[in-house]
């Protein structure tokens, strides 16, 4: 199957055409209480970068399914990613109270609603994929197991347990890959495999290629965060920064030092980028621009 | 179809067959850190009553479904269960510190440890629905579409979210039935409608019993809560009793009054039992034995 080679133009349309879907989506929901409501809204809707609905967009494209028939996943994906942002700024967990450059969710509705936001997020994302329409059933159920299977306690939630078991104690460099694998990597090695489920018979080639680019992606999204918290104001950032040296926490950048960090994020650039041209996609296409997009990323 | 005629020790056997099904299921799940996989054991074994699964393995019965089959789903059920009590006792939203006549997960393990737990079990839920091999595909999806209705922003978070928005206001009777409905009911009713999904081709009478059983016994257990928490003390309940009062918490009791709210329960009981018999039971039959179980207990 040949791939669209399409450029940034591509992906910035379909970003905005899947912001309109998602606020729709959100905002049509009927007998939610107003509060609640309210507050999924601002949690969902409160300015991302849709990183991993461009993903699986992009993804999509390479294994040739259209973004139309991806967006509900992509929506169940952002909502899955939202719900997690809510509890992880929550007082018990980091305690944050600036995200993308606005209070967070507990700032600005109290504790019990942000909770129960965070709560209804998580289950409406699985609603999403499990409801639609776009999507044969079997496609729907494996993406759903997927989604679950990343979210859950042998992946992201067992990635924030991991960050809490280690508060205040030291962390070798492989146990802060491992809990950022867990953490932030499997989510987004969820988006590739989601968008690749929407067909069966891919090559093994393929397969492969998008396994490894989720993977190195992943982790040079942790790497890239790690020296932008280090480099970055808090303006810049639309989230507080320096935490993580002020709370003494280990980083990327602080077990490896600022310039191997750097390397790293090089290394893993190349890395991403001979995967997409292992997925038959070449320097032009949505999947490496995102490469550029996230290891190059300011904020 | 001809349900089983069986009895309470069906039930009970039953029960215990699911209990040790779910604590191995629980204590199995590999590459969990150790806090969050003992907080999420804690939640979902604490000797909790299982009426939901109970209600799954009786409707099956009836429509034919062994409860073999059932038992992911059912172990699905008491997860999100398990999750929706977790959250509740959170200092932000009840604050308590006893249920099952033990510390709260949160009072145990730490706040953020008892959030993560209650992530976690609400993905876990998904993922055992979704991952089942005892059940067709088509099933499983409809079950875990149900499930996801069910616990949502529509569902049981909206009654949460309700009930967080009347804190301190009075509430009408209406108001406080749809409250319930949401917090409680919709999940019960999930649990029938999850067991029915099993089979299709159910005729439109049993359909309508079922969910007529499901919605009364909804309310009945309710009121019935409502009454324990006037009537027993907390070491008979194995959580704090007469906290409603004291916080000045609209109830059915509260409401109705006590003589009035033990009227509704025994029409609902007979409603109930009513229903059982359209779905093709007789008064032996699990499904019936259900109703008296909710209806008497005194915890």
């Amino acid at each position: 199957m040949q791939p669209a080679f399409l450029t940034r133009p591509w992906l910035d349309a379909v970003r905005e055409e899947f912001e309109r879907y998602l606020a729709d989506k959100i905002s049509g929901m009927t007998g939610v209480s107003a509060e609640l409501h309210q507050a999924m809204q601002y949690a969902l809707l409160g300015g991302g970068k849709r990183l991993r609905a461009c993903l699986m967009f992009a993804v999509g494209d390479a294994v040739g399914t259209a973004p139309a028939a991806l967006m509900d996943a992509a929506s169940a994906m952002e909502a899955m990613h939202a719900y997690s942002l809510v509890h992880d700024d929550l007082p018990c967990m980091d305690n944050d109270v600036l995200r993308r450059g606005k209070p967070t969710c507990h700032v600005k509705f109290g504790e019990a609603t942000a909770l129960l936001a965070g709560d209804a997020l998580q289950t409406t994302a699985f609603q999403w994929v499990l409801e639609s329409s776009l999507l044969a059933d079997s496609i729907r159920l494996q993406q759903a197991a997927i989604l679950a299977a990343a979210a859950g306690a042998q992946g992201m939630a067992n990635g924030q347990a991991i960050d809490l078991t280690h508060v205040g104690r030291p962390m070798t460099l492989d146990q802060l890959k491992h809990m950022h694998a867990r953490k932030t990597g499997d989510l987004i090695l969820a988006a590739v495999r989601m968008a690749s489920a929407s067909r069966s018979g891919l090559s093994s080639q393929m397969q492969s290629g998008l396994e490894d680019y989720a993977k190195t992606l992943g982790l040079a999204y942790q790497v890239i965060d790690d020296i932008l918290d280090v480099e970055s104001t808090s303006e810049q950032l639309g989230k507080t920064s320096g935490k993580d040296a002020l709370s003494n926490k280990p980083t990327m950048v602080s077990l490896m030092g600022l310039s191997e960090a750097k390397q790293l994020l090089a290394n893993l650039r190349s890395t991403a980028l001979k995967a997409c041209e292992r997925c038959g996609v070449d320097e032009r296409h949505p999947m490496a621009i995102l490469v550029d997009l996230i290891t190059d990323r300011k904020s």
